[in-house]
C-alpha cells in the first residue's frame, strides 16, 4: 500500500544578474538573493544553470578557470545563509581534476548536500564540459524527495518521467535557455515541454532562467513555477518567480478508474516495427 | 549510414457530426467527408475515436451492439472513396468474438490495412473495452510511416516516444477529449502534451477530437495538426483542420552538435533512488 500525503510549500525560481567571468560578483549576489530566505518557511530555491561562472565561455580554457570543486567552501557560505527547511539548487561549472562539468548544487544551510552532473550536453558545451554519469537525480530534502535536472536534460520526456517514478515530488531545473524562434503569442518550446513532462507525472517544476543577453546570445527568460498539473503559476521574464506549490506524495490518482503510473504499461513500451 | 528524406503532405483531421447508437448515420457522415479525398494529393486524413459509434455508452450491451469487425464490408466501403495517395485512420468500436477493443483502423482505398487497439484505457473504457497489446502502431503507408494513436495513449510520453524511436514520420492521433477545467487562455492540456511530444521526437500529430455534446459529456473541440516543431499550424474547434505537413525522414539532427535521437542515453534512463 502506498500511503500519500500532501503540502504546500514555497517555489522561488531566482534570476540574479550573472556576468560571465564575473565569479565573485555572481555569489555575492546569488547570496544576496538567497539572503531573503532566511525564515522557518518550506522551500525551494533554484538559481539558473552555470550561475557562478556565466555560460558562453570563450574556449574551455576560460570555463576551467571559472570552475570550482564542489568541496569549495564559497558554495559552503554561499548555503550557510539559508532557513532551516529551505533547499536551493544552484547550477556551477564544477571541476574535478582536469575534468570539467555543468553541475548542480544542492544545498542546505548545513552545505552542500549533493551535486549533480548535466547528463545531455547542447551545442558547444559538448566542448568544454563531460557528460555526467546519471539521468537526472533525487535527493531526499526540507521539501521532499526532489528530482534536480538542467536544461536540455528536460528536453528528452524520459528524464523527467524517470525522476517522477524514482519518487521525485518535485523538480529543480537549472535553466539557460537561447532564445529561439516561436510563433507569435505561444510560449518557449522548453517551457511547453516542462508542462507536459510535470502533467504527465504529476511533478510540479521549478525553473531558473537567465535574462538579457550574454555575449551575443540573447536568453528566454522562462523563469518559471510549474503546478503539479502542469500549469505555470508564476512567470517571470527578468526576475524572480515565486508560488505556493501543493507537493503531493505517493498519489497519481485521476479520478476513480485511472492512475498516471498504473495505467503505464512499461512491459510494452519499446520501439517496434510495423 | 542513415539517408535523409523530406517531402509535404496535407494533413487534414475531420470531425463530422457523430451520434451516439447511430453507426449508419455515422458511416454516411464520415464517408462524406472522406469523398472529397479522392485525388492524387499525398494526405493523411485522421477522423475522431469511436468515429463510427460514438463514446458514452449506456452499458456494455450498447457498445457491443454499435461494434463491428475489422472485416466488416462497412470500413471497406467507407475506404473505397479515397485517392490513391491518402490514408485515413478512423476510430471505431471493434468486436472480436465477444471481445470489443476501442479501435481505429488505417484504410487506404483497397480498404483495411491495419488495426490498432488502444492499450491504454480512460475512465469507464475500463468496463466495456479490452486493452490493446501493443503501445501504439506503426503501418508504412502513401504518406510515409505512419504511428498511430488513440487518445489517452498519447498522455504517456512513453508511446509518441517509441512510436518515433520505431521509424514512424508522423503520428494520427483520433481522441475524444472531455472538456476539463483549464486557466483562462490555455490551450486543453492534452494538446500541450501533444505538442510537446511532437518536438521531443520530431513527430508531426494530426489530432481529430469531437465538438459539442454527447450525453452530457462536452468536448474540448481539441481537433489540430502540430508540425515537427510542435507548435499548431492548423486547429478548429468545431470542424475539420488542415495543414501542409514537412514529412521528414531520417534526419533528427538540432544543429552542428546536437540529435534529438543520438543525444539520448538510454543506458541511463531507469528510475534509480538518492
Amino acid at each position: 500500500m502506498t500511503v500519500s500525503s500532501a503540502r504546500s510549500i514555497e517555489a522561488v525560481a531566482v534570476s540574479p544578474i550573472i556576468e560571465i567571468g564575473d565569479v565573485e560578483g555572481n555569489l555575492r549576489r546569488l547570496s544576496a538573493a538567497l539572503a531573503a530566505f532566511d525564515d522557518d518557511t518550506p522551500r525551494l530555491v533554484v538559481a539558473p544553470e552555470l550561475a557562478t561562472s556565466g555560460y558562453v565561455f570563450a574556449d574551455r580554457a576560460e570555463a576551467a578557470r571559472l570552475a570550482m570543486r564542489r568541496d569549495d567552501d564559497r558554495l559552503t557560505r554561499l548555503a550557510s545563509v539559508l532557513g532551516p527547511q529551505t533547499v536551493a539548487v544552484i547550477g556551477f561549472a564544477e571541476s574535478d581534476g582536469e575534468v570539467l562539468y555543468n553541475s548542480a548544487a544542492v544545498l542546505t544551510r548545513d552545505g552542500v548536500r549533493a551535486v549533480y552532473r548535466k547528463s545531455h550536453l547542447w551545442g558547444e558545451e559538448k566542448l568544454v564540459f563531460t557528460p555526467g554519469p546519471d539521468a537526472g537525480m533525487t535527493v531526499d530534502s526540507p521539501v521532499g524527495r526532489l528530482g534536480v535536472a538542467i536544461c536540455y536534460d528536460n528536453e528528452f520526456p524520459e528524464i523527467p518521467r524517470a525522476l517522477a517514478l524514482s519518487g521525485a515530488d518535485l523538480l529543480a531545473l537549472p535553466v539557460n535557455w537561447p532564445l529561439v524562434p516561436r510563433p507569435a503569442g505561444e510560449r518557449a518550446p522548453e517551457t511547453i515541454q516542462a508542462m507536459a513532462a510535470a502533467r504527465s507525472s504529476r511533478l510540479p517544476t521549478v525553473i531558473a532562467d537567465r535574462h538579457g543577453v550574454e555575449r551575443g546570445v540573447e536568453w528566454t527568460g522562462g523563469t518559471a513555477v510549474i503546478d503539479g498539473e502542469g500549469w505555470v503559476v508564476a512567470a517571470r521574464s527578468d526576475g524572480a518567480a515565486t508560488a505556493t506549490l501543493q507537493i503531493v506524495t505517493g498519489d497519481k490518482g485521476l479520478g476513480p478508474h485511472n492512475d498516471l503510473f498504473a495505467d503505464r504499461r512499461p512491459d510494452i513500451y519499446r520501439p517496434h516495427s510495423s
